[in-house]
């Protein structure tokens, strides 16, 4: 077989790659690989637990796309190949010659080295539906269930184990949940909603032990404590799938990731990899980053579509930014740039600015949230670095407001003076947008 | 009485003139003079009629503010002054003397010449509350009310009274509803949404005589259609309340609004204006505009009280940028800058990017809205200068994204490469971001 372009991945940026470049090169044969016939949305992945009620609710539904759009799909695994000769082989043997190869292999679960690990009933939140579905199918009769890790991933899955009625608690070896995204005072906010849910949440502890004779029947953590559970969930991050890239020789950072540059080249010609498996590089600060989100995976996949055949100086990856949302009971948290902590540490002299609203106006209405918004911004330029937010749906958007205003290099001047569109049932009162009042705090 | 600065008005600009003004210069006395002991929140003012179920839940509650902020507060009306003298005279006789003043006086309900436009029963939308409260209270008893002009107001009102149980008609001069910030396209979801609704549209049509003995019996259209109806409420815009400034001697521009510059000074020393009562200028092409809106008000606020007492160059109203949004039955409506029908009136070469895509993803949550995004953007350089949205609750926020990204003159490249934040619960997902893809369409 011989294809133009090649992508080995399913996930997002394999699907966004795959669709970009037909959209853009409309006259190559584009392939894409995947190892399963169906993908599920990642991020949709906590909810299968109650509110999507099974995987088959989060399918990603790539193949109507790839047919209309024109682009090849097999189901196989790519297992090594020549980079020189421009050649990958499948699993099931096929040999396919490529001009251009993208990899988008994502990341699969990390798991901690903990005593116990191996007992039955110790799940990871994986990406693949069929793992996912025996976990689901497992967990329905269970009473009690640990989770382990208190970032994104662990809070939305224990808020939906909640919801579908079983005992939960998480415990997150942090000082506060959702640690890498959030300060403290957020982590906070995060840990009352939580626990409005009747969900128990320890911080600050470690679990040393899954103890149990065959299977689960609780965790022991680092202050002695036995917590009592029928299952454990690990929620203990991801590790990028660089097995083919190390198969074909390509580059790997010091922290696992496939290198590449800003045009998401990687070390081999005409090899270029986009998503979980790319080590991404921190928007303000330049440094090596983890950062593994599918919405930064797209992103990627863009920039790579864009560059496969010529560079494009304005579409580069020149650092990712960390723009996120989620839900918690019934308030959302959001979060893009630098947070506090990471300024002290970092060692950036900031100035912050924080704001609390509705999100409604006048007050009076059914869906009205409290809004809370924390702005931070570089001390010398006022050049916004960083902001949390808390609330209600809206917050999703919001999010997006700082992130495009991050990206643009804006200052608390720019949005002391932005011209917003407000309406009573739609966003906070013109004359307290919380975005505006949190910049007022800081201007020179 | 002698205060430094005096603010005339307690609508959004006043209440923003006033808190900022306090805010940047602390040691100022700031008195706000207004007309009425409580004011409404203007765009809340549609909702008394059922949702939020009368004008006692609409009001500001601006006077506990100013008292937190120290600044003072009287209930009277300037009716004149001199501006050589730095002195205001208030209806009730006092005499003041001021170092700044700031006029902040609104806008009126402009009343078409039509026949019969003195019978009773026929109500205009004040921003008055006692006004308002009769209203609502004459309201209760109708059956059938006509709404002259589909614009944002005439719809939230007709929207609101469907609710309350009346028959509802609305007539629309122009060819679509709300036709100044939507482009037919858009004006035609507006009107499925409304007629889903039951209420009865026109476009295209005219009311030519309101008829009845004594009080409103109906509207006659310019197709010789008679419309029965109890009550008229006339919703075809408002017209610039300057009658102190005129009586001050202030510049009045042509089309009758108060004539600033960038920082919002008017033709006499040291009196500035804000909101409605002023001539705004179009962002894009710097003509006259007659944008009022509660957003434009308070931004002109913001930049008056930055150059009260020296100037900031980096805070001046070069251009008011149009964004709205508002709720039509089920759906959110937003718009920010230029519709296409204004491009083409006003020679811009543009083209378009349009995107469908759902708010939620996957698509399987209870809440899941579609959403349509409309992008136009300069031929030449594509830089972004209007977009239209449909879609669920998260569209006012939406338009903020756009709003700013005009602000700060962003391209379709700028959409295409956005690092956005995304989850299930709260957006789009990530590989179909409908800004990204309708930035998509128009890259160079």
């Amino acid at each position: 077989m011989r294809y133009d372009v090649v992508v080995v991945g399913g996930g997002p940026a394999g699907l966004v790659a795959a669709l970009t470049t037909k959209k853009f090169y409309k006259d190559k044969k584009v392939l894409v690989i995947k190892k399963t016939e169906k993908e599920l949305v990642p991020c949709g992945i906590p909810y299968v637990f109650h509110t999507l009620d099974g995987v088959e609710n989060d399918f990603m539904g790539v193949e109507e796309r790839f047919q209309k759009a024109g682009i090849d799909l097999l189901i196989d695994e790519v297992v090594g190949g020549d980079t020189d000769q421009k050649k990958i082989v499948t699993k099931t043997g096929k040999e396919i010659i490529y001009e251009k190869l993208i990899l988008a292999t994502g990341s699969i679960p990390a798991v901690p080295r903990i005593a116990g690990i191996d007992l039955s009933n110790v799940f990871t939140i994986s990406k693949d539906a069929k793992y996912l579905s025996s976990v689901l199918e497992k967990t329905r009769t269970c009473r009690n269930i640990a989770i382990i890790g208190g970032g994104f991933i662990g809070i939305e899955v224990a808020d939906e184990l909640k919801r579908a009625g079983k005992n939960v608690t998480v415990v997150e070896i942090m000082d506060c949940l959702l640690p890498v995204s959030f300060d403290p005072d957020f982590g906070e906010l995060a840990r009352k909603e939580i626990e409005a849910e009747n969900l128990k949440v320890y911080t600050s502890r470690k679990v040393v032990e899954i103890y149990g004779s065959k299977s689960v029947e609780g965790v022991k953590l680092d202050n002695g404590e036995n917590i009592p559970a029928d299952a454990v969930i690990l929620a203990t991050g991801y590790k990028p799938n660089t097995e083919l890239a190390r198969q074909l020789g390509l580059k790997i950072t010091e922290y696992g990731f496939i290198e590449t540059d800003e045009y998401m080249r990687t070390s081999k010609p005409d090899v270029f990899a986009a998503g979980d498996c790319v080590q991404h590089k921190d928007f303000l600060t330049g440094k090596p980053s983890r950062l593994m989100l599918a919405s930064a995976a797209v992103f990627d996949a863009r920039i790579v579509a864009s560059n496969l055949y010529g560079l494009k100086v304005i579409r580069t990856n020149k650092g990712s930014l960390n723009a996120y949302s989620t839900v918690i009971g019934h308030k959302a948290f959001g979060s893009v740039g630098i947070t506090e902590r990471t300024a002290k540490e970092e060692g950036f002299e900031i100035v912050v600015g924080k704001a609390e609203g509705i999100d409604r106006h006048p007050g009076k209405f059914d869906d009205t949230s409290k809004l809370i918004v924390k702005l931070i911004f570089s001390q010398d330029s006022r050049i916004l670095l960083g902001a949390q937010l808390y609330g209600g749906k809206s917050v999703g958007e919001i999010v997006n407001i700082l992130s495009l205003g991050i990206q643009k290099g804006i200052t608390a001047n720019d949005l002391f003076t932005m011209q917003i569109g407000t309406h009573p049932l739609l966003t906070s009162a013109p004359t307290s947008y919380p975005l505006v009042i949190a910049a007022e705090q800081v201007l020179h």
